[in-house]
């Protein structure tokens, strides 16, 4: 009864253009294997370019938000949006960045009972409204995210990693892709 | 109490990377008026390159939907999801595209009220679910849909413009983006 | 695929009481058409005469709120509800009687984001209140209204509009009531 | 602790125009008290006479409902607005047309497991629907109802109280109607 | 169309283990009858064993809730869960421990308008959100609800009994739990 | 940051009545440490007590359900409710029960795409069901579970399964109750 990991068909990496095999190559070479969302996306290369692109611009920047801030907010929105793919990979991702092997589960289980600040809490909060409820955005939330020391980017940034990561949610349940099993573990040994 | 096209700054043309420059007036060239989400965009260049790839990727490939089609699916769900900016705007590409003056508000307000084929409603069903539950997407859909005479690639793109339109919403939503007020009546005079 | 204006049979004028007639053939002669929901709920007379009674009654008072107003209050809770025909033919009436040809697709999409001042944005506040949660409606609620200056007979038309389109928009929902082609135009034009 | 009948202004007989003061009369001498409702909406007589119109239209009108039947509906629907009027006056109405002390509390907690005909259950899923999601009513919803022997006409009283109670239930949560003591105890005696 | 006691069989009381007999017969004397939730729960011993005594745990042991109070909880939260037989069984308890004829039933359609006090309000808000998003529970709340003099173990006490009807409302609704007649008519007479 | 395990104060074993310092030490020996839910509910000796018995009941009972498919039910509706204690720790049961590493994160995320069998689905569905609108359950529901095989005594397992874990979630929320940092990793490596 194991998934397939997309729907649609997986291309060959052989019959993939240069450049997305390029990538699928460095994170493999740094991960140690091809996490499946790049070989589901590739089934359209030009989707693929724009998507990883968007993703490094909001993941990679230089960012009032550390890294595993960012991951949280995909954690959180993901598991609200009921995306397997997206907790279980970045979950992994949030534990390894966070150094925390308990931080992922309780994030994206109820990020408000979570070990994590205050004005994490505050973040996720207002990640969660992007995420649910973007339409009632105003004034008092940005007021609010100010008052926990949050820049205008950094507001920018906690709504587009929310707001990406509901684009990344409905790919990967459209396609029902599968997390590698690699991921399940990574992160959760102490030593790790 | 007219608001300002974006919460955040808004670049000044010949401030911007030339490709985006060069971008924007071509839209311009076009339309006759720069739609005002290339320039709240712009405060982020590659953000902005990352969206409109995708967008143009899925917007402008061949695909088994009409261009019209598409952009009912922009239209539906992006009144479910109280985006301002999205409605006004693809409501006038869509009058356009389909060269009907009333399809827009019906779609907006009520696609199954809407003066359009059953198989457009039964795409336009799919999009809310991908939009609203895409975590309940399963074969029993892509069935249905398969009745209907789309292929699979047909079901990719009606999800992925569904998905990316969750992106685009938030993003309007968070930055408050006003639509141009030239979209408001384009499409809509008979000879339009 | 046009749908007809009811799913009920529509009388013919001169099968209808000399009074609902009469009222058919005013409105007629005001607006240059007769809009559907006089043909449409002329199916039963009774109700017809009651509908437009309490339409009147609370429309056309003496009241604290401008009819643009109030056609705010109908043209918002009607889109929520997705009603076709009410966001149409309302919005059409909303942008006659504020003069602005904007108004109606920024209230009727998320009045939240509309060009319009707080004391409005208070007043649709408690108008959605009372079409999605009447039964939290409370002492606070009032408190709020009365800082913004509505006295509570302006409460009380506020809620009244909400509740009566909450009738109105169920009953063009249950019928199928289709908007006239003229009401899409309508007050749109600058000049108009 | 005990609230008043209305938060709003309760005129004194006396000075009520002629025609609502017989109405009130009328039915006080038939009942024996008078129902709040009519004290609390004859604060603003127009209002008060399109109300009443419109319920003796749909309430005493010949249908293929019996009159019972039209109050399972406003009781179903008004317990889950939350309506305290409308459940307890209406439901002491119920358990007298249907001769039965239980019914009414079966019908307002929940009427998919009343002691009531599958008829009237698919009566009152309608009427929920029509309550709750009536932009989704389409041809399927009339083709199940005629499978249990209701007429067009039928469903369109059904369709047509739902949406009166829609608009009672927020006038009533609006003003704070407060249910008259007398109707707790109504038609709950065997003999009653 | 009047429904069984249970959709699962009904033990004879003689083929009942002895405790759970005798806990019957107690209760038959007391009240007279036995009410259902014990035969329908006797079919499976362990579980009602548990059950009730979980049920008593809470129900009679002391606290800074009065014994009505408790009731209160259980008829507010069943009506928003749906389940006949705790509203209409509870809601007899609570009329008679109460000693208010009226209390029931306005606790249970929307105790925001019921007749008692701002202190059981907040306790019946708590309550509420304990049962329906039990997730959101945090100091906030237990700051509001110590300023109206609960303690935290009378805020234990709200909180478990909403949680365990939580349970018993499921039981009910599972099993199709019918409540018996005598409850709907308990506690409703003055004298009573 | 780190949160405590309970809100309430939690007892020491030398304090507690016999049988529960027992029960206690009898898991403590079984699992190497006390899971958390044994200490935080043993604030109440009384309601500790129905608590266990009530659970062991269900989970230890012979069963047409396995004790990883009892798990499942746990670890769906607990996700559902946003319990961290019950993901976390009942997680672990089922990786452990289930002999499968990846089960439990995929079935607390989201269900229908995990490696399950379709009557597993079934049964999560019901599962669901009566965790979320128990209200709805009807003799369809039990003639779709009886067409996978499950008997009308497996059906009570299931509903009675969600229903208890209704209660448990809400009592794990109420009182902040942390998940020991041993059940993170349980069941996790691939020869545990």
């Amino acid at each position: 009864m194991e998934q397939p990991i997309s729907r649609y068909p997986v291309p060959r990496l052989e019959d993939l253009p240069e450049d997305i095999r390029a990538r699928i190559r460095a994170v493999q070479e740094k991960s140690g294997f091809v996490p499946n969302v790049f070989l589901a996306l590739a089934h359209r290369p030009e989707e693929f370019r724009a998507f990883f692109a968007y993703h490094d611009a909001l993941m990679e920047r230089k960012s009032g938000l550390t890294k595993a801030e960012r991951e949280m907010i995909v954690v959180a929105t993901s598991n609200a949006n009921q995306c397997q793919y997206c907790v279980v990979a970045h979950g992994a991702i949030l534990r390894i960045r966070a150094k925390d092997t308990l931080v992922s589960d309780q994030v994206a289980i109820n990020y408000r009972k979570a070990d994590i600040s205050p004005r994490q809490k505050a973040m996720l909060d207002f990640a969660m409204k992007v995420a649910f409820e973007s339409y009632t955005v105003g004034d008092s939330d940005f007021a609010a995210l100010r008052s926990h020391g949050f820049s205008d980017e950094d507001i920018w940034d906690i709504g587009a990693i929310a707001a990406f990561f509901a684009l990344s949610n409905r790919m990967a349940n459209l396609t029902g892709m599968r997390p590698n099993e690699e991921f399940y573990l990574m992160g959760r040994l102490p030593t790790s």
